[in-house]
């Protein structure tokens, strides 16, 4: 399987074609717009992800399909399968994209998420107030991102405003209602299952938000991770098997004095694994290609420390970044626009200088929003 | 400077894009092959090196031009550093064009080279194997290439034959004769030079060659290079500054019982610093770029040891071979040919594993005659 094809052309796709191409494999996107970043290394199809020919399109020039986001239409997906093997499967994405068919899987496997009910009208959201108490987060079942389509409740009497803001006045939406999680910090665990079922775990990795964006991850040590490792690992494999999953997976979990509680998961290379390309072992986006293409999985381990921080809506001075040693710089070469994800930095601090020294050198190159959760105290730190 | 055109479009220029599109650059090739390897990752120009229009249209897609080979022609180059900035720069290439305006240029900088003489004729061949002695060299001054257009002659009445080797049986042609350096090993210094002078060295590298051809790589550690690091480097930043260098230059070095004796330059990047791709450092190829594109230099230096191991002529099984966990592999996506360079392993030992046993997991994999040099002892192993 050396022709990959990939949904979507962004900077996950672009990442996919880097880490796939030393592989000698060959890669063809497709993504709605004509400056999709990943063209700089990818054919590229432009077209809408429904456009039946154009899919059609694709597989003919694909011996298998991945995607890069889980917002794809399930019609889209489905007309691919059967022209051509999509990895990860259709169960995973179909997963991924409902909130609350995703937690009634996680629960069915064992795993403890926050307590949530099935809103579908306004008495519905009264009745599940009742039940969860406040505060209580209300979000649409599909096409979350990035914090959209959500209203926290801080008490039961802002039931219909939340509604309004989350349905714009709908008699009718399919929505979950979740009780709200006191967590002391959130992680992740990005995993890739491959074609032949060997699994491959990156190290838990702590993640910080800020305005519903991704601004940081650090992963944890063996031994910072010690008290969470098992369960996550252990979790993840449940849930692979579960949806007979090839590729990588992410999963989210907050961390709460009462242990870890599954959040969401993602079919596909996830932000919270970009560190792993200069980790010094085989990065997340080449284990997903591997996986996909019937490859063997390589070692996920990094070899030394690593961070990352995103760089969103705005992008540093190239020579000033590029100047601090520890620093490696991935720039997705997309228009700057307010809130867009356009490159991350990769920290990698020579030995003997610390992780917070870097962080605290690289925080007056990055944005306001950015530099006040790089620089938020870390697990890593304890 | 955003964008990078490279004259050639190989497994170079190939590397040098997978490289740079990280930093946000933008890549556009030039070559004579339709299905040029870097097509993959860098816009493609097909015409030949010596097309003023397909060179103007290089230079129209470029703020900056470097190439990934040296035997371009000289007018080619001089037309397009008429357009654009060209990096390196002309002298550098004319240089390692010319094995004896480059042997000259070392010895005017205080290197030793092997004793040589200028033939032109089969004449000044006798004489100068009267003054050096058997063995002896014969090449071509120019269009050497591993290891191509050379004679080694063993006594002087072999000196008519070498001169019908390798002139053809012309009357006249510009060559160089070089006495034979006994040497206990082959290493090579890699360094970059920045656009501001600023200059960064890799670890002195020790090179086996087989058929003319290299076929294993290893960057030594600082104590194995101690002997010989700050002569290498000494003479590396006077040739660099000399030549008003940008970008990396590979500088090869036989070691000799009486020292470093300099052989020959080479103004790109270099098959002996493929290794630094998956050290940990920054590589040789995103150094480059970085130095063309008028940015500051990265860390060269490896944060674990790496050993590099070309595949000539023939890929190996990509699922054995990724099977082996220290493995990296660089496919070039190259049609197979006997004696092509089609690929190189990476090869990156987890903690605790030796080099050795590593390269003799591989060498079943290899072709014969790369197996049988790259088992070879080596200083590294001293």
């Amino acid at each position: 399987m050396k022709r990959v094809g990939i949904v979507g052309g962004g900077q996950l796709a672009r990442m996919l074609a880097l880490a796939g191409r030393p592989l000698g494999l060959d890669f063809t996107a497709l993504d709605p717009g004509s400056e999709a970043c990943a063209a700089a290394v990818a054919r590229l199809v432009v077209a809408p992800y429904d456009d039946a020919a154009a899919l059609a399109h694709l597989a003919s020039l694909s011996d298998v399909v991945t995607y890069e986001f889980e917002n794809l239409p399930a019609g889209a997906l489905e007309g691919l399968a059967a022209a051509v093997p999509v990895r990860p499967p259709t169960r995973s994405l179909l997963t991924s994209q409902d909130r609350l068919v995703e937690k009634t899987l996680f629960g069915s496997l064992g795993m403890a998420t926050a307590a949530h009910r099935a809103v579908n009208t306004l008495e519905d959201l009264n009745g599940a107030l009742a039940a969860l108490g406040c505060p209580a987060i209300l979000k649409t079942r599909r096409l979350g991102y990035d914090g959209k389509g959500q209203a926290l409740i801080r008490q039961a009497s802002d039931a219909s405003m939340a509604w309004n803001a989350v349905t714009g006045g709908a008699n009718r939406a399919e929505l979950i209602l979740e009780g709200f999680v006191r967590f002391r910090a959130e992680v992740s665990q990005v995993s890739c299952r491959g074609a032949d079922g060997v699994m491959v775990h990156y190290p838990l990795t702590e993640n910080v938000h800020s305005g519903g964006i991704l601004r940081r991850s650090i992963p944890l040590t063996e031994k910072q991770a010690a008290p969470f490792t098992s369960l996550a690992r252990a979790a993840m494999e449940r849930l692979m098997q579960e949806l007979g999953h090839v590729g990588v997976l992410c999963l989210e979990f907050f961390v709460t004095d009462a242990g870890l509680v599954a959040n969401e998961m993602a079919p596909r290379v996830h932000n919270s694994g970009h560190w792993s390309i200069d980790g010094g072992g085989v990065s997340q986006f080449e284990n997903h290609v591997r996986a996909v293409a019937g490859l063997p999985l390589g070692d996920p381990n990094p070899c030394r420390p690593v961070a990352m921080v995103n760089l969103i809506g705005e992008m540093p001075d190239p020579v000033s970044i590029l100047s601090l040693p520890f620093v490696r710089l991935h720039d997705y070469a997309k228009d700057v626009r307010p809130g867009r994800k356009v490159g991350h930095l990769n920290l990698v601090p020579a030995q003997g200088r610390g992780m917070r020294a870097c962080l605290e050198a690289v925080a007056p190159l990055v944005g306001e929003e950015t530099r006040a959760a790089m620089l938020i105290p870390s697990l890593s730190e304890g």
